[in-house]
């Protein structure tokens, strides 16, 4: 079997450079230890290499499609998502009151990403069951809990959420699916909804819809809109009966072909039922309550897809044979035998590039999820910090992994030449899988007004300043290693970069040129991203030098180098190119503002 | 229709940018005018918006495919092979005395590049058939050109090149296809090669492959490689009769779905005759002396659709509604309709992304077409200097637009947010036929060892020479416009700091030192790729503004300003980048050479 991934990674970057440990001494968590949080990382890890990668590539092969007002998926989805519901992927994070584990997020993300990493078509029907469950225990009334949420956590039901309608694509003030109250409170749901993920399928009983309205007179724009509870069948006392939900069609796409993306008609015969979660026009405070973990899933998602892009590619050039290596006078032996292509330094450059993308973006988005658990169930005076430092670092959680884990998947697929563009080799279906995920939940450009626009400026830059003082904790404790202190100068001095950079913004967002300050939010990510995996890398460099200094440990020293020299690769290959984006920022053209004409043919 | 490009964008480089006009004073191109091209042009744009276009996504929805030995391509394909055919796609280079058009390269490409933006499946089967026609005319005997050049100059007989073999991929000193002499003077071929584009089709009469294979004894390396013709079908007296030439299979891939790769076997039943092609252990070199041509037509192909991809995300942008402009206090007034997308600046930003990336690279396509026509037709004495600045463009141009066009074609998927990764609309499938041409004809990593390990440091380094002379008599023009000089100087800036890099590079080079000499060759590659299209840029301004200044001519003030503008963007948002990379190469950490240990886990 292809490897997918490194499950010392993981646990290296888990245990040692994420420090789980302080997180299972807090109260909510006291039933784990490390110990029975290996073992379940390790269940996972036996499941997904029996059922989920084994039929990966099926997936892709033999598409989801519509068939008849049905949408068909692979025939062993139902046993799958069964059996992950029972391995804790629904329910996981829940409280022990509403049947749930109470994993921490940390480790929910974990098993997903050893999920995903093995089969991205998967995650996302678990996952969004998860979220919908959760929208309903957080907001709904009891009688929709008890009604719902044990069969989602079950696997026999799966959930959606329904933001996006044909004229609103990002722009969620306009949607116009409508809610027509009714006498015994409940309301007739009346609208279309498209590219619904999970949105339907014959492997459950149920489906059930989070879905976005405007109750009907309700104000414009985004504080008119209310969450409903919408299932496809309606539970009674007789049973599920019909709601009047149906698949108009589906979307057929270039990536992720086993994981379905489905138009939805509500109330076509006047006959659909929605039930109100919370209080009306609430709705999209509720959604957004529940976007930061989304967007950390989407990360996490592009992030696996990388990890099993790297390792694929690895494996190839560890086996293949090419040409030879240069001798000193520039020539080469022909009667040496080929070389392996690991043996050329640009096969090496991609593959490290493919490893600091993949296990930077991995750092981070377990750093994100430990933010989160600790915003939730930290101690009481500590959440409002660690609720700021998950604020700003979410657009990036979501951003980095999907713009730099495209990068990374395109460089394994060119280590393979020819034969990574064939169907033959797996690398080219990561290529088209990932592509996606720079586009969902809020695209990288719209993730980008976020950081700059909101996240950076947010209570006078408050979480900037938590987060850069997060950064300089990590450069004080590499200090302590000679050979750290040359890259902890760098983090600094990009620190310092990045405070020039927002002075010479911040202005423009004072004299109220909103326009003009976030023209190059997309490059300011793109500069803010290096920045924040360069402290990631030096986190993990801190941790893998104190584990050299105490003996491995259950590391060999092969790996701690492996960390180490990664790490000097991710300072020496990709910060230095904070340095033309800055330039790039300065610039004074104003090209891409809306003048008397567009300029474009 | 969609437009997949615009034509006064190609008028203006031609005309203008590259003073067509210069080569045509040339004795050779003696029958040509401006507007007998003007009228050729037109007959290609019709050609292809009546049969290519319309057939584009049947061609990718309907995969070429193999079945019981033969390879199923699309109906029509028959049709249009031979309609390009007497169009002149196949012969239109050659001389009259062989059945050719006598016109231009630059004219080649320039109607290669509106059939490829129009269907990137179709070029490849011509330009194949052309390139293995010309190594017939220009090295094999009066024989083998009159019994075959003819047939394939009509379109009824297909080329192919026959390279690759399953155990040497880009490295031709590996193989093993063996000839042995017989004694009629032909030899027997047997053997098998793999990933042949265009390899064998039912539309065809006969397909003729060039094919490299090593004659029996002969040396070891690539100094053992010969160069036949070996026809599917050998034409005798009593017409064609099979050749022992069968098609094992074909490689189904991600994109260019409607364009064939195969394997092929020789002489499976010890019954294939092949035609040695000049000299014995020259194949090699034959080869090579197409292959700046077919380097150029790489990078062509990637333009072509890089082209495409920009024009169907600027129609969508136009057109799409979605969300509104940020009001000067960081609202959106909810009561105005939705903006037009393109209103949006990072829309903006990703559109004149792909518009300077593609027409930059068209425009180096054009240069290095015009170089390569200097070096085979211009005056005798400045032919060697032509060939020298072919030689060190030859790389890049086969490069920046494979490379960076992806980037463009990723850029236009995103446009259209979640439409884009649909199989509805067109922009996921240019995304995957753009891939190969990082792969095709020498992978990045080989064209960037061959720029600085071969083209920078050739003839004690006479060819950058050349290249930069050319690029300070664009700076020179460009002086003459008050609004050009800031780029200018900026251009000039960058020689020098190119210079530099060098100096860094070269010591490394002569200490023997190759394998760190050319280590970063790919980020050299990056660079001076960048430095190349600021000048292409530059010269564009140039002659935009000299339209300008005598009244705009066919175009209209609007199309000029949109080449000045675009100009401004490319050194704005692009040449920056430039600074990171000199960073990156002058990093002294070695890290992905091979020491002790790989560090890959």
């Amino acid at each position: 079997m292809s490897a997918y991934l490194n499950m010392d990674t993981l646990r290296f970057q888990l245990f040692n450079t994420h420090k789980l440990e302080n997180l299972l001494e807090l109260p909510r968590f006291a039933d784990y230890d490390m110990e029975s949080i290996q073992i379940m990382l390790d269940a996972i890890k036996d499941f997904s290499d029996k059922e989920l990668y084994p039929v990966f590539r099926e997936m892709d092969e033999n598409p989801v499609h519509y068939d008849d007002g049905k949408i068909v998926t692979h025939p062993l989805l139902g046993k799958i998502l069964r059996q992950a519901a029972e391995l804790g992927l629904v329910g996981g994070t829940f409280d022990y009151d509403d049947g749930g584990l109470q994993l921490p997020s940390t480790i929910g993300t974990a098993t997903y990403f050893i999920m995903d990493a093995a089969n991205n078509n998967v995650a996302g029907y678990t996952g969004l069951t998860m979220g919908a469950a959760e929208l309903i225990l957080h907001f709904a009334s009891d009688e929709l809990k008890q009604a719902y949420v044990p069969h989602m956590i079950s696997g026999d039901w799966g959930g959606t959420m329904c933001l996006t309608e044909p004229q609103a694509g990002s722009s969620l003030s306009d949607i116009t699916t409508t809610a027509y109250p009714q006498a015994d409170g409940t309301y007739k749901i009346k609208g279309q909804k498209i590219f619904i993920s999970g949105g339907d399928h014959e492997h459950v009983e149920n489906t059930v819809h989070l879905l976005l309205a405007r109750i009907e007179g309700a104000p414009a724009g985004t504080k008119g809109i209310s969450l409903f509870v919408v299932p496809k069948h309606r539970p009674t006392e007789n049973g599920l009966v019909p709601n009047d939900v149906f698949t108009a069609g589906d979307f057929q796409k270039m990536g992720q072909k086993g994981y379905c993306t489905t138009h939805l008609t509500f109330g076509e015969t006047d006959n659909c039922t929605g039930f109100l979660v919370g209080e009306a026009n609430r709705g999209l405070n509720y959604m957004f309550l529940m976007m930061n973990g989304a967007r950390i899933g989407v990360g996490r998602g592009a992030v696996a897809i990388a990890s099993a892009a790297y390792h694929a590619s690895l494996q190839y050039a560890k086996e293949r044979p090419q040409g030879r290596r240069l001798q000193n006078d520039g020539s080469k032996d022909l009667n040496q035998e080929q070389s392996l292509i690991i043996e050329h330094a640009d096969v090496r450059r991609m593959l490290f590039l493919q490893k600091a993308i993949y296990e930077g973006g991995l750092s981070l988005v377990l750093q994100s999820s430990y933010y989160l658990d600790m915003a939730n169930h930290g101690p009481e005076e500590e959440r409002e910090k660690y609720k700021l430092l998950l604020d700003i670092l979410t657009p990036i959680t979501k951003t980095f992994p999907s713009e730099k884990g495209r990068e990374a998947v395109d460089n394994g697929l060119q280590v393979l030449g020819g034969y990574g563009f064939c169907s033959d080799f797996v690398l080219q279906q990561y290529y088209r899988d990932i592509r996606i995920f720079a586009i969902y939940e809020g695209t990288t450009g719209i993730q980008s007004l976020d950081l700059l626009g909101r996240k950076i400026t947010m209570r006078g830059g408050e979480a900037l300043q938590l987060l850069s003082a997060e950064m300089m904790a990590t450069i004080q404790a590499a200090m302590d290693h000679n050979d750290l202190k040359p890259y902890a100068a760098k983090l600094g001095d990009r620190i310092k970069q990045t405070q020039e950079v927002l002075a010479g913004l911040m202005p423009f967002a004072m004299r109220g040129e909103h326009e003009r300050f976030l023209a190059d939010a997309t490059i300011f990510m793109e500069f803010f991203s290096t920045l924040v995996i360069a402290w990631q890398w030096l986190k993990m460099g801190v941790s893998a030098k104190q584990l050299a200094l105490t003996g491995a440990g259950n590391y060999t020293e092969d790996f701690i180098e492996s960390v180490l020299h990664t790490m000097r690769f991710y300072f020496t290959y990709e910060v230095p190119k904070m340095s033309g984006l800055v330039d790039i920022m300065s610039n004074t053209e104003e090209l891409t503002l809306l003048k008397e004409k567009v300029w474009l043919s």
